[in-house]
C-alpha cells in the first residue's frame, strides 16, 4: 500500500457509473418490451438472459420448505440470531405521527404511513447475500409495508439459491419471483399479468439493474444506486496493525474498484499495516480482486495529528470508517460525515454487515456528507396535518390574504377572503 | 368542469417535463462552461439571460436594508408571524441522536447530523415567491444546517426584488448571489471562486433549473423536481360550494398544467361547484391560466359513498387534500397517500401555503405515494454507530464469520477471527 503525507486534497469520489450507450439502449428497450408485453416478456428475457426456461415465475411454498435441506442448522440459527438484532435496531427508528393543538382550535401535525407495496432486488448467482436480504426486507417489515415482493434472477436450472429461499422464508417474504435483470425492474415499476406494481424498489443489481432504476425512478421511488465500497479506518500508533489489514482487506475482497483507505497519526503503524496488508493478501482466496483494490485504490494517509487525520475522514466522508484510537467514543462527535462508524478495536466492519443490528446499505462514494444508511423512514412517508378553526380563520385571514397579493395570487386571497365574508 | 362518474381507474399523474433535447444540450453546455471558467462564466451568463452587466455576485448589506423601503409594515408582520409558525412546526420535527446498550458491552445508535451546507433556488422576476424562500430556508436553519447560500438571478436592474430581500433578511440569511438558471445550479454543485460548492440544492425553477439539478445530483443532494401542482377536494353534500369553487380556483391559477379535483358524493354539490367555478372564474385576474386549468386538468367525479371517494382519493395521491365534510377529521386515518391534508371548512389551501407552519413544499404528480413534505430530516443525515467489546466479539464473532462464509467472503470471516485468535 502507498504510504502518503495529507496533502492539500484527499478524495475517494469517482465518476458515477452511468453505463455505455450500449447498456442503456438495451434497458430502454427490455423496459419497453415488458410495459407492452407483460409476463410474455418476462418469460422470454429469463430464457436469454438466465437460459431458464419457466411456465410459472412465482416460488412456491414446496421451493422454500425444501431449500432448508441445503442449509446447515448453525447457519439457520446464526441468521436467525442476524435478523432479531436487525429488527431490533430497525423498530427503536420507528416514528410516531405528532400533533400539536393551539388554544384558538388550530390542530397541526404530521401523519406518518407506511409505503403500501415494496420491491426488493436481489441479484443472481455469487452475489445472492442473505445479509442483503436482511437489510433491505426488515427495514420495510418494521414500517409496516403490508405488501413485500422480492425479485431474482433465476439458475438455469429454473431455482434460487437456498440461501435466498430460506432466509425470505425466515423473514415471511411470501410473494418471490424468479425474475431478474431489468426485465424485473421494469416489471416491479410497471407490472405485469402475474407481478402487481410497487410503490419502490431497493437492493442491489448490476449495471443494467442500475440503469432501470434510474430509468423508472419517479414512477416509482428507488433506494440509492450504490456506487463501489470503501473503509476509512482512522487509527493511532496504539492500534493492532493486524486487525487494520485484515478490515482493509475485508472490504478490498468485495470488488476490484474498492478502496481500502488508513488515516493515521503514526508512520510506524503505516509501515506495519501496509506489511500486514502484503502478508495476508498472499493467502486469501479473492486475492486477485483485493490485491487490485489495495493496488488502485488502497492508500495510508499519515497526518500530523488527530486533528488533521479527522479533518482528511470528513473530507473522504466514507461509507465505513473504523476509529482504532485510544480514546474512539470520544471522537464520534468530530466525525461529520460518515456512513457507519465502528468504534474501538473489536467492531470490525463484518460485524455490521451481518449481525449488530445497524443496516449494512450505506451512503458510498463520498455522499454520507448528505445521506443516510437505508432506515425506516425509507420506507414510509409524511403526510402535513392542518385543521384550522373559524376562530383561527378569523384572527389569521387577512395576514394569508395579504402574502398571497404579495404573491401577485388574487384566487389564493379569494379563497381565504370567501371564508371571511361569510362569518 | 366536467362532472364523471367513478370509473375504473383514476390518475393525475403526468409524464415528467425532462426537456427537449436542445434544453438538454443548452443545460449541459451552461454546466460545462462554470465548470471551466467559473465566476467568468457566471458574469458572461447573467448579461446574456439576464440582461444584468454584474461586477460582484454578493448582494450587499446596503441591498438587503434598502429593500424594506418598498415593502409595507404591515406585510412584514404577516412575513414575521409566518415564519414564527414554520419555525415552531418544523422545531416540532427534530430528532435526537440515540443509543442503545447491552450487558456485553456493545453500543449501538443513530448519530443525527446536519449537512453542512445548502443552497437555496430562488427563482426570478414574478416567481419569486417569499413564502417559498421561508419554506426552504426554514426546515435547513432548523436542522443546524451551517452554511446556507441563496441564488437568484437579478433583473435588468442588476437587482433583486424587494421581497426576495426583505424575506432573506428576515430570515438571516447573509449569504446571497446574484445568479439563476442552470449557472447558478452549476455553482452551487461545484464551486467558483466567489461561490463555494453546497452539500444539497433545494427549492423550484423553470425547466432549465430543473434539468441542471437532475445533472448535478449524485454530486450533491437535491429535493424533488416538482410537478405541476394538484388539489383534491373530498366533499360531502354540505359542504360550501363557493368555498370549494374558490380553493380550486386557487389551485388553478398556479399553471396552465395545475390539476384542481373534487370528489364527492352528491351530484348536487357537484353541479353548485361547477357553476360556481364558472362564475367565480370570470372576475379572477389570472382567469385565462385558471380557466385552462379547470378546462384542462379540472374534473368532478361523484362517488356512490364516502368509502369509494376516499379510494379514488389515494388512488389520486394528490399534493394536497383537502377534506370537507361532516366529520372530516375522522377520515384521516383512512388516508393512505396526500401530501398535506387541510381539514375541515375554514383550512383552506392557502392557509398551509403561507401561514399555518407546515411545509408547503409537498410531492406532486402522484408522488405521495411515496414522499413526504420538504421537512428537517431532508437537511441531516444519520451515521449508524456500532461499537462491539471484546465480551461480545467472543460471544458472536463464530456466527458472524460463519454468515460472511455462506456468502463466500472470506477476508470478512477472517477480519473476524483474527480478533478471536488473540484473546
Amino acid at each position: 500500500m502507498k504510504i502518503v503525507k495529507v496533502g492539500a486534497e484527499v478524495s475517494i469520489k469517482r465518476d458515477i457509473d452511468t453505463g455505455t450507450e450500449q447498456q442503456r439502449e438495451a434497458v430502454e428497450a427490455i423496459i419497453a418490451q415488458v410495459k407492452e408485453q407483460g409476463d410474455q416478456a418476462l418469460f422470454e428475457l429469463t430464457k436469454k438472459f438466465d437460459g431458464a426456461e419457466l411456465t410459472s415465475l412465482r416460488v412456491t411454498e414446496e421451493e422454500l420448505e425444501g431449500a432448508y435441506a441445503e442449509i446447515d442448522d448453525e447457519l439457520i440459527s446464526a441468521l436467525r440470531e442476524a435478523i432479531v438484532n436487525i429488527k431490533d435496531f430497525h423498530e427503536r427508528q420507528k416514528r410516531q405521527s405528532w400533533m400539536t393543538t393551539k388554544e384558538d382550535g388550530t390542530i397541526l401535525g404530521q401523519k406518518v404511513t407506511p409505503l403500501d407495496s415494496v420491491g426488493v432486488y436481489v441479484p443472481g448467482g455469487k452475489a445472492a447475500y442473505p445479509s442483503s436480504i436482511m437489510m433491505n426486507v426488515i427495514p420495510a417489515q418494521v414500517a409496516g409495508v403490508e405488501r413485500i415482493v422480492m425479485v431474482s434472477p433465476a439458475g438455469a436450472d429454473g431455482l434460487l439459491p437456498a440461501s435466498v429461499l430460506v432466509t425470505a422464508k425466515e423473514l415471511g417474504v411470501k410473494e418471490i419471483y424468479k425474475v431478474g435483470g431489468a426485465q424485473a425492474v421494469a416489471a416491479l415499476a410497471y407490472g405485469t399479468e402475474s407481478i402487481q406494481s410497487v410503490d419502490k424498489i431497493t437492493g442491489p443489481g448490476n449495471i443494467y439493474v442500475a440503469l432501470a432504476k434510474r430509468a423508472v425512478f419517479g414512477t416509482v421511488d428507488i433506494d440509492m444506486i450504490a456506487g463501489p465500497s470503501e473503509i476509512v479506518v482512522l487509527a493511532d500508533k496504539k492500534a493492532n496493525p493486524r486487525y487494520i489489514a485484515a478490515d482493509l482487506l475485508s472490504q478490498a475482497e468485495h470488488d476490484e474498484q474498492a478502496s481500502a483507505v488508513l488515516v493515521t497519526t503514526s508512520q510506524e503503524l503505516a509501515e506495519d499495516v501496509a506489511k500486514e496488508v502484503e502478508e495476508q493478501l498472499t493467502t486469501l482466496p479473492k486475492r486477485d480482486i483485493a490485491g487490485a483494490s489495495i493496488r488502485d485504490y488502497g492508500v495510508i494517509y499519515v497526518a500530523q495529528d488527530l486533528v488533521e487525520a479527522i479533518d482528511v475522514v470528513n473530507q473522504l466522508a466514507p461509507e465505513h470508517l473504523e476509529i482504532l484510537t485510544e480514546e474512539p467514543m470520544n471522537l464520534i462527535g468530530k466525525i461529520r460525515h460518515a456512513g457507519a462508524i465502528f468504534v474501538g478495536p473489536y467492531s470490525s466492519e463484518p460485524v455490521g454487515d451481518y449481525f449488530a443490528g445497524p443496516n449494512h446499505v450505506l451512503p458510498t462514494n463520498g455522499t454520507a456528507r448528505f445521506s443516510s444508511p437505508l432506515n425506516v423512514d425509507d420506507f414510509t412517508k409524511k403526510s402535513s396535518i392542518i385543521s384550522y378553526s373559524k376562530q383561527a380563520i378569523e384572527e389569521h385571514g387577512r395576514k394569508i390574504s395579504a402574502l398571497a397579493r404579495l404573491e401577485g395570487l388574487e384566487a389564493h386571497a379569494r379563497a381565504i377572503d370567501i371564508r371571511l365574508e361569510e362569518k
